[in-house]
């Protein structure tokens, strides 16, 4: 699993990063017609889904741009590029993101961001950061209090009603420091200890499956917004703590 | 003087990147005392100073961390490391910024992310950006028309007054998509063609010097709000061309 996790990753960033940083995103502002984030994206789900059948056929998979095939127990749960936004304008925080379900509930995955090299994979009992020749074991930070924490979400934006706004207001009062424009980066910081707590609304399966198994086998916590499992998205609140994500959830269920 | 930037900027990186996610970073949001990131701008800013001072020992520096020294018409303008909520959350859009500017209008600058091993540098009639053996110039989208506009700010919460807030919601509603979040990095994707439109309050010279090169020789235009020379600081519009930014002054003005 974790092999495939790896060969998947890196067969997408083939397809990924020719289309990062060049023309072709610039010119399609100004055009309709070709769309190099949808070709980047579409590209790249193909070949994760190749690579995924040929080592678990029987397996079902999801993906953001090629829909759901299959039915079992196992369900790989693919975002090609997680960030659009980011790889449109060039900032090096979209990722590729590929997770792994038993259930529904995500027990492995990778978030890999081709551009600077970095990979964050997990599988069951163990989460890690590779970079070039550097491993390194994924930790939390483990904070347990509010007022000291730093804070990612992707955009004040996305709390786009009055009652969703009062609850990211709630978080921003509450913390020391918030972070804008990461999308699934400011999840793998959270794994790695740089971050302490992600907040995000409407996050869709693909969004958020791969990530989930990386914060949880780094120490982290992670749940929907009424304590149930996330792996099929929804609200979700990431923490660095179990103890964190309580008080988090008691803030913004308040609000 | 690009042989002085580039030394610069190199011995900096010695001193930012040792404490650039590392559990210092961690500890001291705990605790109070010891400033990790006060320490990486410290320690930066003086080899930097030194490396100045060695090839240019009568030109003025100023720098965000040890002030002002000497006096002349060639200034240096130094921030050590710009982006300091990056730097402690594990962002890797921070840099470090070394302007040069002649009768106060930077000439030459400098902005360096070691982490990911970017440089964007630029001297008179040259901007350019290197990475690992990649050398290419700087060059902007060119974009003229507000609409399509990539726009990056580092955070609303910079336009904090109603007239202020205003003008971002202006931009906001002109433009096709807002990012947040990228300190210097914004300027430097403007600078190679991924973003078209920078808009930023409360500058200090230190924040804007390094970058009005390096957007200027790749093709694009900066300004103060008022019209006026940026290399001072203030409110500032970087665009990725002249009929952007008077479009863009143009707006934020009648807002």
């Amino acid at each position: 699993m974790e092999a495939t996790l790896l060969a998947a990753a890196d067969a997408a960033a083939a397809h990924t990063l020719p289309l990062f940083r060049t023309g072709l995103a610039i010119d399609n502002k100004l055009t309709t017609g070709f769309d190099p984030v949808t070709e980047a994206d579409k590209g790249a789900e193909k070949v994760i889904r190749a690579i995924i059948a040929d080592a678990f056929p029987d397996h079902a998979v999801i993906g953001e741009e090629w829909g759901t095939s299959g039915e079992s127990p196992y369900t790989w749960i693919i975002d090609p590029v997680d960030g659009t936004r980011a790889f449109i304008s060039g900032a090096p925080v979209w990722g590729t993101l590929i997770g792994f379900a038993v259930d529904g509930v995500a027990k492995a995955g990778i978030m890999s961001q081709p551009f600077i090299g970095e990979t964050f994979i997990a599988v069951p009992g163990h989460s890690r950061y590779e970079r070039g020749g550097l491993t390194q074991p994924n930790r939390v930070s483990g904070l347990t209090d509010l007022a000291p924490a730093r804070v990612f979400t992707t955009t004040p934006k996305l709390f786009n009603t009055p009652s969703l706004a009062a609850k990211w207001h709630a978080v921003e009062g509450a913390t020391r420091l918030q972070r804008f424009g990461m999308d699934c980066y400011g999840y793998a910081l959270l794994a790695s200890g740089h971050a302490d707590l992600v907040i995000e609304p409407h996050l869709n399966t693909y969004d958020i499956a791969a990530l989930v198994p990386i914060i949880r086998e780094a120490g982290g916590a992670i749940a929907c917004w009424d304590g149930s499992e996330p792996t099929a998205g929804g609200n979700v609140v990431a923490a660095a703590s179990q103890a964190l994500l309580d008080k988090t959830l008691e803030l913004i269920n308040a609000a």
